[in-house]
């Protein structure tokens, strides 16, 4: 039965009643972190004293005592930490793994954009991923995606118009419109995508921006349409215009983009206060080696920025943007998410809390993944569409584009045509096969610089329609890596000779792993190995190349599911 | 017919593509100020440019050409001000009239609560105000009284529970839960008090506090329960203490309270970034002679506070506080509501923009009083009930209790009882009268320090209960008085040998005079000039100090429609 607004009201109150009564100090606390040291984030200084939480908020600090009480022993309480923008597909596993690697690094908030799996199930996608983090020990929010498909040029497994998505504005769990990337349709004003920013705003939600180097005039076309924030800064020169003009900054520093060393002027007092912290993309081997939102803070402390500018980034501004009102503060009546540390400068996470539970201390305490709905289960794991293929599919006796790749950078050259594999000269195959809806669309190629000698390499990380993308040195290993793909539902894999020599599954969504992190890093780390073996570049990650050889928006050249496209002159090469 | 979701976003999107197309110079501008300095508020610092305005909005800042260009000529523009807390009946006018004297100031936003009417008539009060501030120049935002009546001592023209004033939380103009006064209602977690504060924040709403000196596990106990400001800050110990628990500070300086000089480190890198002005109160001469959030400004600046510091507790953070999402900075997508100023030194008011129209450059621009309903319009003139009083009610022949005043204090002092009028020793009779129920309650007691020397002094504006209160020599002067005030439905009233002085006509409410600022600002002082020449003494504001002798909530005796009654032992005198 439906709890009526005065029973919400009277529930509420009881939880206020007690709250209240463990800040004045009538009742004990149910936790007390005794002779804490902490950050407050008003006053711009470390405090001391005793930190007192009820029911899951901080009910005061100064002198309490309290049901459990853990001696801090003057050691570092910090609010959680919040990554401001990241697509939780990237980690390759559910969510529930991700959060088990991430709460180790003191992360208890994460705001996704659903973009990868929304480009292949639409709002089944968005439904899966809500699904997926419910009553996790972190809160994952989500940001609606605004570009589904990318391009027009996609062949997507969906496509969202600001009417599809408009009733999640309205799900708690949602703060609005992620990562505006049609930048251009902004600026000329285009009705379909500027609608989803008038509707986010009409549900009084944020509006996140991508737009690499844009400035100018145009910059504030894109601000003045409503776009709140940026992460695609790569120099401080573009991020300082961008927050002159009122963008927020999000200082990301991720598996694929490295902004935080360019950015590193923000952090301090002059900009601080319009900046945050963002990894948009953590691989698994990232997860598990590097850190999370705690990497790019001690990076930041090892290069000299203020600890006070850092950790506020780190914590207090995304929740300042986001309106979460409870969050990114140790103080009265916000959440008790709180990371103890030992000191700044060795920065090593000792304890985690979420809500007032421990979620860390040394090891991760168990949880149970939330259980999905068995329809969008099913859905997640059936959604690739398309036959077993045949070598005869790769075998296209004509001029094709020759794409050149260029040693660890997104941007390609545009090489010209060839019209055969040419192992010697390094030139190789590539196709993109249209794997949702069995059109039995299939684009061909040629790339250099990619470097096999031997085999083929498939991926269904096909950024941003997410179709299947493979390179290889001859029509039958192309066949068997893509049929390799198809008959695990998603994945990445290594073929040579007609056998399979490495397999990631990717069975959700054809993105996301069943496994746990460790295994996927394994396998992922093992393809690697292969794919490194059969002559890939070492100067390439030969997967992370490759997914994002189909997003026809990184000049120059892209192969699609319609052939090699020209990005800078918008058309097919023919 | 009411606009549809869709139709409601076309309309919004026709309004967005204007402003695109504007800022990316596709198009004129509505407006361009040419050659702005402007103070940027997320850089913090003063930049140029040229401001371009299309449809009330700041399109951009670059390089622009306007169908209208005003040369500002580097001149300093800055966003308009915001009071984040004003009761607008202070002011003794209707809104209207308090809007055309602070728009000469750069006021552009003021937050009211409208306790004072609330008190008096209820949801009608708040009903009115509402009205009378529709389609101002200036954006009168609300919050929601949260202690009507002030306490259970008081006897008001309305109570207001959290059922009676839910429904408001989801007007467009209001803001949250206003000045929660009843601090240790909610320390102790009372259910009718809390509850207030827990249905503002279902509604996602903001709470105002209101808790002069309130420190240490009871002010985490007030913070906790959800009060996220305070205006009540005498002291920068206490301002620091609540603004480390999470409170934003609103640096109070009006008629009554002047606190800016106390609170004037706040205003520093440290600490300002939570903290903004409000007046609180703002009556008619402090209008016309003073200023307004410009005079606070002037004042921080003289005192040496750092002007970017200051300029933004002027504008940016009342706006961020409320959430006013395009208030508060001249940049892409705000509002226009600019001040032009000479410079920082003189601070002289030059133009004053509100959504892009000139409504000040050197004079105030005309516009029209907003039409007010008629049923509520007539009940707003209709809030005396009681009969005419007669010489006989005051005549009380036993042992009073005697009020104490202290010069230019709201404090009194218990100076025992008293059972006559001694106006040699300065003791005079005061009574406050019941007028909202006709119930003719009378309470009846003695003040000493008031000093007449004949006659009368009668005032309807009487904290927070709005009776009659009247002080006076000797009873048939006090009938007068009092019967001067209900005959012209409220006022303030100056009597000697049974002849009216002076007559402040407030029939709106019994707080606000129809009539405009000038007048109402003659009449008050021709009114003050009476009482002083009747011998009141020149240490205090004669009305003003009897306003506040009704309010059962400041130590030491006030005196009520029961009596006189003490506060700190929270009874009756007898």
């Amino acid at each position: 039965m439906k709890e009526t607004y005065e029973e919400k009201i009277n529930r509420r109150l009881g939880v206020k009643q007690k709250i209240i009564s463990v800040a004045a100090g009538r009742e004990k606390a149910d936790l007390v972190l005794k002779n804490a040291r902490y950050l407050n984030v008003f006053s711009n200084e470390f405090l001391e004293g005793d930190i007192a939480v009820a029911n899951g908020l901080i009910a005061g600090i100064g002198e309490y005592e309290g049901k459990i009480e853990i001696d801090v022993n003057g050691k570092l309480v910090l609010p959680g930490f919040i990554d401001a923008h990241i697509h939780l597909e990237s980690s390759m596993v559910v969510p529930s793994e991700f959060a088990k690697a991430v709460i180790a690094h003191g992360t208890t908030t994460v705001i996704t954009d659903p973009h990868e799996i929304a480009n292949v199930m639409g709002l089944d996608g968005i439904e899966y991923m809500i699904e997926a983090t419910k009553d996790l020990p972190i809160d994952v929010h989500f940001m609606l995606p605004s570009c589904v498909p990318a391009t027009p040029f996609d062949e997507s497994g969906a496509e969202l118009g600001y009417k599809d998505i408009d009733s999640y504005f309205e799900h708690k769990k949602v703060l609005g419109l992620a990562e505006m990337m049609n930048y251009v349709g902004v600026i000329n004003g285009d009705g379909d995508v500027v609608s989803k920013i008038v509707a986010s705003q009409a549900h009084h939600k944020k509006i996140d921006g991508h737009a690499p180097e844009l400035s100018g005039n145009e910059l504030n076309a894109y601000i003045a349409a409503g776009v709140y924030s940026d992460h695609e800064c790569s120099t401080f020169e573009n991020a300082l215009e961008k927050l002159r003009k009122g963008q927020f900054i999000m200082i990301r520093e991720g598996t694929a983009a490295h902004n935080l060393k360019a950015l590193l002027p923000l952090l301090s007092q002059q900009y601080y206060s319009r900046c945050m912290f963002a990894t948009d993309d953590k691989h698994p081997s990232d997860l598990l080696n590097g850190g999370h939102i705690d990497y790019i803070v001690k990076q930041a402390l090892k290069s000299g920025a203020d600890p006070i500018c850092t950790l506020k980034a780190a914590t207090h501004h995304a929740a300042r943007y986001f309106l979460l009102n409870n969050k990114g503060a140790i103080a009265p009546g916000y959440l008790a998410d709180m990371v103890i540390i030992d000191d700044l400068s060795d920065f090593n996470i000792e304890m985690v809390f979420k809500r007032g539970k421990t979620i860390f201390d040394g090891d991760v305490k168990n949880f149970d993944a939330p259980i999905i709905d068995k329809t969008i289960a099913q859905k997640c794991h059936d959604t690739f569409h398309l036959d077993e293929v045949t070598p005869k599919i790769f075998a296209v006796n004509c001029k094709l584009g020759l794409i050149g790749l260029v040693g660890g950078e997104l941007l390609t050259r545009n090489l010209g045509t060839a019209d055969k594999i040419d192992i010697e000269n390094d030139i190789l195959k590539i196709a993109c096969i249209e794997r949702h809806k069995n059109t039995n669309h299939i684009g061909v190629g040629y790339v250099k610089g990619y470097s096999l000698k031997s085999g083929a390499v498939a991926t269904s990380i096909a950024h941003d329609s997410h179709n299947i993308i493979a390179v290889g040195c001859g029509d039958s290993d192309l066949a068997v890596a893509v049929n390799a793909i198809r008959n695990s539902k998603g994945g990445i894999a290594v073929v040579e000779n007609g056998e399979i020599k490495a397999l990631l599954e990717l069975p959700i969504a054809g993105l996301m792993s069943d496994e746990p992190l460790e295994v996927v890093n394994e396998k992922l780390e093992n393809a690697k190995a292969e794919a490194y073996r059969l002559g890939a570049d070492k100067k390439i990650d030969p997967f992370m190349t490759l997914s994002f050889l189909s997003l026809p928006v990184i000049p120059s050249l892209r192969i699609t599911t319609k052939g090699v496209f020209d990005v800078e002159n918008c058309k097919p090469v023919e």
